[in-house]
């Protein structure tokens, strides 16, 4: 199965930090690339890319500028449309059926998500109905629907890499 | 099991939105409460007492001004103190051990976290060995050492609530 975030409506000052999270999080849980609209933001595009040169890896973040038409072509090409929101479905009720999809996109917004996302998706999906954080839903999302992957899964082509350990702050260089 | 966050070093313009989505998610994710270390912002305090009048629950927020001290008073009265770190050890290594514990502080850093963190605390825990956002490792944490408990729990009290749906925001007004 192959994921990939689509963050509405980025604003530049606003959104920087909690974009950058949000791209982090879809590269550390093994999604595959997030797409971004609003304003275009080349240092958020930067910073992952100096992430996969340390840590491996070739998450992408890509700017689009028309996120309606976007989703329409992504489930015309048979690809799955879910958005994230407080008001959808448990996620713990569509977990299996989710799961057997193939090509999933995940839409997450900034402030208020018009109307239109909630009606040309397949999904509404929420985690808990309580008010919380984009960041948090993409991170549940994918470590149970990819079943824990982000735990085992190994980046190659970094520059470094991390022991675990329990008091240490263990970085090797491997190239 | 009680389940506490402790977020350091706070700044006020910086840190404003991720460390209210922290506080958000320990809420929506059942901590029990957020303490915080840097510079007191009631504005977060006051969003948290907004959003438990709305939809209900006693999730507080609390400005601690010496963390180190905390953590060891914490320790000291029986509690486990866990730094959630890329640099640790993989929360699925421990994550039975953890279950059985009964009272858990959190602990999750904004920028680079000072060396005395990983010396005090029981564990230095990682939600992967790759950067991404202590808001996800947060979720993740609580998602899985509570086994889901954001999913079937209801917060009382609350003038609102939401009913799940595929296609519209139901939010009923309930007191």
């Amino acid at each position: 199965m192959e994921i990939s975030i689509l963050r509405l409506s980025h604003r530049i000052v606003r959104d920087k930090r909690v974009t950058t999270h949000l791209a982090l999080v879809g590269r550390a849980f093994c999604a595959k690339k997030m797409y971004y609209s609003g304003d275009r933001d080349p240092s958020i595009e930067n910073k992952i890319r100096e992430v996969n040169e340390r840590f491996g890896g070739d998450f992408q973040v890509i700017y689009i500028d028309d996120p309606v038409k976007f989703v329409s072509n992504w489930r015309k090409e048979g690809g799955t449309a879910i958005h994230l929101t407080m008001y959808g479905i448990p996620l713990t009720h569509l977990l299996d059926e989710l799961r057997r999809k193939e090509r999933i996109l995940l839409i997450v917004g900034s402030e208020k998500v018009p109307r239109v996302y909630y009606e040309i998706v397949d999904y509404n999906v929420s985690i808990t109905n309580q008010p919380h954080s984009e960041i948090a839903a993409i991170a549940v999302f994918l470590d149970r629907v990819l079943d824990g992957l982000e735990f085992t899964h190994e980046f190659s082509g970094g520059a470094y890499r991390i022991i675990p350990s329990s008091r240490d702050k263990k970085l090797i260089r491997i190239r």
